[in-house]
């Protein structure tokens, strides 16, 4: 069933309507009645009352027509008997913002009751829905229109998201609070705001991914629709995971998990709510290039001050999507909207290995410098600029200035306000960079000089008319706050900046969203049935050692043995020089329990007297010794993550491998292509391809080896934990040389 | 001679003064006469005139009195003319604005002329000197009050600065505009803002350190002092180092070597102005703690909207230092003013391996966890709370709040505004975290309801107080901005920032401050008499492995041939296996240069027609193999940087150590304790002290080794790099197994 009755509902009824402003009823009530013009409101509170003369009715039976969406804020025990009565009255989508009962089993109850009679319940206990396109506000706080959608599991950071886009001159086109996700969830709510047109931008907290698989198909759904998703989520500390248990009893994931999946689906991972926002704006921008946003104010509560310019709704929607694209020379843009592929294309954007090339301007060779640094630390590239684009911005240079990269103007701005517009639009029309950040001053001069207002105003204007005729996005930090110049900046949709790293962020992500090449996520192997499913006793080496061999993983040849007698008869099979180990130990190496380079039974007796002493150990391993001359030591696993399932995890260096701390991640199962670029995204992938002239080892023995080992995980979902380390990949092939695995 | 007559004149005279606002010469006449009460001004026009009553004198020559100060605003041509006139007036104190002349000879000989007179100069080409304790404003711009001291070579950083510090309520207690740096330089505008009482937080943007070695000493000095000093530089890519070239022609340090100088020498060396002002207002908190700053606000300009709460200069100055030391429940914090050394101490801060640990609450549980992630990601801990405190602050939460840490209000903020002061003081007598972090909504909610404005101001005030008595920091981040309560915090001294991450970063830079354990950088060696430098003909093997085994390093056995016959005999004295290299070559490794375990003279002798081959050397060195078990390799070498001299580098990993890039660096010489302690500094150090069981290496004889390379590079300044590569360190020893040198 589609989500239009959440978003815009032909009527509505709010129940637990109040005419108190401390209470939620009445923000609900009045938030509803913004709406009128659109649609009918109906308010329902037992006891009777009004809200600006809208009488409120005593139950959702008195209604004259049905609601198609209710809105409930009545206290817990009374939820179910609203629900169920809005049902009678032929509702079918109900926002519940108390909670929805006892606990979750009374929750689920609820929210199963409303499906079996083909509607759709957002939360309980969420702060409601807004869609600012319909004129729906269902919430509480200020929700300046804008064209980020934004799905929170979390209130207050929604609220945080708001004061931070309205300080840019941006806002919301849709939010929609999740609460305890009972019904519609993250992805439900994702995929509307991906659909609707006027979201440029779609914006995530969640803490609890519930099926990550399916999210992870929306996310690069998102992408292959040329829709950027910025996600907030917590779990990079333990701390963090603490609160999340906490809080919405949420199972968190693997950070590291999460990271994998964003990058490989084309969604955008951030670290706070100010970098999303910084991010989301020039991702809009970068979208509407060259548009003028038209003024407007959303209905918001009047909690911000002095931010009321460039709060507006796009105009002219699905039309300006792919112009432009062949202007600026003709030079392709790794960041303007040339690379954006239209809504609704299939496939993702093509690969661009390169970093995308910044232009910088500054009025301050300080602040120039700095922007760079903030620049190339984040990963994007300031080259010296051609020759023609040299020459053409040294034509309005005095001769102080420099004309490289950065660009000093050295008082050209302070000479002619105008040269600002000159010198950027001769970057932007360059074509050897994606885009132009103006740092330093500009913005501010009619604050020292009042007098200048006018003319800055309009350089402001044609700065930005000269981004959107290049089609490449300009980008502006500035010592300045909410001047007039700014505010014709962000009207014109040009991202505007207090401090630097803002910009060089937001940037830097926008540069990763164009770049990326999304994978279809992989969807999970079926659990075989139990009789064709081969028995593992224990996560001992034996065992799996048996398992990985049966999924095609090459072991260097065993036998396993109890006494010193039966190890010598065993190395008349494998040969000498051999490994001897002991089983059933956690740290074998710290232990004592592994002998490698044994070259005769005199040898193999003291090493095993030796280790039988130090472990006690009863099982040991006699095992031929692996030795490849331009071998590289790597580290296999896949481990079960609560909400994505199978990870399969790629590291360099066995024994060290903590310490180089260079691994690599990717829902299992994987393709061997899939696993190839796995172990070329290593740090140190140069050792694999033939370091300081070695010989690359067999790449595709090593793919073949992951591969393998996922296979053999996602057929034994008994295992959470399934490792091969040290796997040895040499010019020859790939051996696994240890193996393990965690029972659940 | 002092700088008293720069920051605090008994007269100053302005030349070229002007009436007109569109001049410099305005607003250095008119800051001048805002001093008025405090010293006497002269205005100097040779065309007459005069600014609010005051009239312009033709020249120097005219004074009544001798002016301290003279600060020079006319045009470049008459500048030294003015110098002259003023030094035959008296004055002994320069402050020039305009460039000193034709260009940097004339500027050279401008200074010498006023230092052979025992005067000093500033500049010339810089911005001027503000110190707001003296009512002292000579420059353009803003400069509002409070306790930061700035030193910039860049005048627009200043002002960016000056305004992120006037919207955190803080502002400057000095500002010096370096310009040329012609006389007084960076470091002797450094020593004089460390020396003053005044200035809390030292803050300086450098591009051209000069005398990089006394600049450190500089900065060792400051943190002895308790106080702290906040560098920002360029450099971090080659795009500012283009700018840097292009701007003032200064010489750019190596990134990686200023690190390392801040690392030692106690500096906190930042990436943006903004991060550089909100560690200085949270440092200066620190500092202040419990104190009320009085409210005040410096002669600025008005530029700065709706940002005049907390400008203000401390009151009570050096009585607070150093009280409130004991409280907290006598346990030491790690952040606290209780860790700050009392100004003149000797010594560092004693050193606290363990992070500094942070409480914090939140009215959302998503903004604690996004904080905590913020926090730990940093490198500060959120650890599980002390029994005791957990059960002070459930006295105040209700069932749903979460009291681990991060402690999650769950309501209890908007059921008693109240609580947040309750829960937050719980936190901060604690005394099992150094600082609090309170996240969320705080500071708002008169916002929505304006009936709660007193309640809040006076719950920000308890807040304040509790942090003052406890003696430990608190840090509130709000999605509100310019609200009464944030006032009332400030004025209070509790820095408030609008993005989390402001808050964790400056909290992991004012706990790496606390920390830190500084070094006395070392004296450069001085060069030798040219008769005992030994001659070093070239960099390559043969003569640099003379010249480092002259100075104690270890080397295998080696003959250095000619002829594959001149090899076989070598090997006589070497022994089998041996290595065979070809010398001459930049790459041998990749050349096929490099032959390793040549067991006899056949393989000898086939090694050398095959190496003869490859590469065309007519020079080769048949080395003794060194074979040592449980070895690791590293790089070690020393570097010219242009301002701080020869500086050592170590790293792990011989042929692989580009890909690792795990170095360390620290200026030379070396003691051998500082070479320990850089190579237990690589993150890989582990591998060194006993990795999973086996023997550590010789740690002593790889810092004696580090300390005869580097002190042979002092010894030969000729030598720009010198490097041991790699270098074998076992546990027996370290030996050097390949090296060169790069000549100047």
């Amino acid at each position: 069933m589609s989500l239009d009755a959440l978003f815009d509902p032909r009527s509505v009824a709010v129940v637990g309507a109040s005419a108190d402003p401390a209470k939620w009823g009445y923000w609900l009530a009045s938030g509803a009645l913004a709406g009128r013009s659109r649609r009918t409101v109906h308010l329902v509170n037992q006891r009777g009352g009004n809200l600006d003369g809208v009488p409120f009715l005593p139950d959702l039976g008195s209604l004259a027509t049905v609601p198609e969406q209710v809105v409930v804020a009545v206290p817990p025990p009374q939820v179910r008997p609203v629900v169920v009565q809005g049902l009678a009255a032929g509702a079918r989508c109900f926002t519940v913002i108390t909670s929805g009962g006892s606990g979750p089993q009374e929750e689920r109850e609820l929210a199963a009751l409303v499906t079996s009679h083909g509607g759709r319940l957002l939360g309980p206990n969420c702060m409601g829905v807004v869609d600012t396109t319909t004129e729906l506000r269902l919430s509480w706080g200020d929700f300046p229109a804008g064209e980020v959608g934004l799905v929170s599991q979390s209130g207050n950071l929604a609220l945080e998201i708001g004061r931070l886009l309205a300080r840019a001159g941006q806002g919301f086109s849709r939010f929609v609070s999740l609460g305890n996700q009972r019904d519609i969830d993250a992805a439900d709510a994702l995929d509307a705001l991906i659909a609707h047109e006027a979201t440029r931008v779609v914006a995530a907290y969640v803490e609890d991914f519930r099926d990550g698989r399916r999210l992870a198909r929306t996310l690069a759904a998102a992408h292959a629709a040329g829709k950027p998703v910025l996600l907030l989520t917590l779990g990079r500390s333990e701390a963090s995971g603490r609160a999340a248990a906490s809080h919405t009893g949420a199972l968190v994931s693997a950070r590291a998990v999460v990271d994998a999946v964003c990058r490989d689906t084309g969604a955008i991972l951030l670290e706070s709510a100010g970098e999303l926002v910084d991010t989301a704006v020039l991702l809009a921008a970068r979208h509407g290039l060259g548009q003028r946003r038209t003024r407007g104010r959303g209905q918001g509560q009047g909690q911000e001050q002095g931010q009321e310019q460039g709060q507006g709704q796009e105009q002219g929607q699905g039309q300006e999507q792919g112009q432009e694209q062949e202007q600026g020379q003709g030079r392709a843009s790794r960041l303007g909207p040339g690379r954006v592929v239209p809504a609704g294309a299939a496939g993702g954007a093509p690969a661009a290995p390169e970093a995308a090339r910044v232009a910088v301007v500054g009025d301050s060779g300080g602040q120039g410098a700095l922007a760079a640094d903030a620049l190339v630390a984040r990963g994007l590239d300031v080259p010296v600029l051609d020759g023609a684009t040299r020459a053409a911005v040294a034509a309005h240079l005095p001769g102080r200035g420099g004309c490289g990269n950065p660009v000093d103007l050295a008082g050209a701005g302070e000479a002619d306000l105008r040269n600002y517009a000159r010198i950027t639009r001769a970057l932007l029309d360059g074509g050897d960079t994606d885009a132009t950040v103006l740092t330093g001053y500009f913005g501010d001069y009619a604050t020292a000089n009042p007098a200048q207002t006018r003319e800055e105003c309009e350089v402001a204007e044609e700065l930005a008319e000269a981004a959107g005729r290049a089609g490449r996005l300009l980008v502006v930090h500035t010592m300045a706050r909410d001047t007039p110049a700014l505010a014709v900046l962000r009207e014109h949709g040009v991202p505007v900046y207090e401090r630097i790293e803002q910009a060089a962020t937001a940037l830097a992500h926008a540069a990763r969203f164009e770049r990326a090449t999304p994978y279809a996520p992989p969807e999970r192997v079926p659990s075989p049935p139990p009789s064709s499913s081969r028995p593992v006793a224990d996560g001992g080496y034996e065992s799996v050692r048996t398992l990985l061999r049966s999924h095609g993983l090459d072991f260097p040849a065993a036998e396993f043995v109890g006494t010193a007698d039966e190890a010598a008869d065993a190395a008349r099979h494998t040969g000498y020089p051999l490994v001897l180990k002991a089983m059933g130990l956690a740290h074998k190496t710290e232990a004592g329990g592994v002998a490698l380079g044994i070259a005769d039974e005199t040898a193999l007796r003291a090493a095993f007297a030796r280790m039988r002493d130090a472990t006690g150990a009863t099982r040991y391993a006699v095992e031929e010794m692996a030795v490849h001359p331009h071998s590289v030591e790597l580290i296999a696993g896949v481990r079960y993550d609560p909400a994505f399932g199978p990870v399969a995890v790629v590291g360099l260096g066995g024994v060290t491998a903590e310490l180089l701390a260079d691994t690599a991640l990717a829902l299992a199962p994987l393709t061997p292509g899939r696993a190839r670029e796995l172990l070329l995204s290593l740090r140190h992938a140069p050792l694999l391809t033939g370091w300081r002239g070695a010989p690359a080892v067999d790449l595709d023995a090593a793919a073949d080896a992951l591969c393998a080992l996922a296979r053999a995980a996602s057929e034994h979902p008994e295992l959470t934990e399934l490792e091969v380390n040290p796997l040895l990949v040499h010019p020859g092939g790939a051996v696994a040389l240890d193996a393990h695995g965690v029972m659940t």
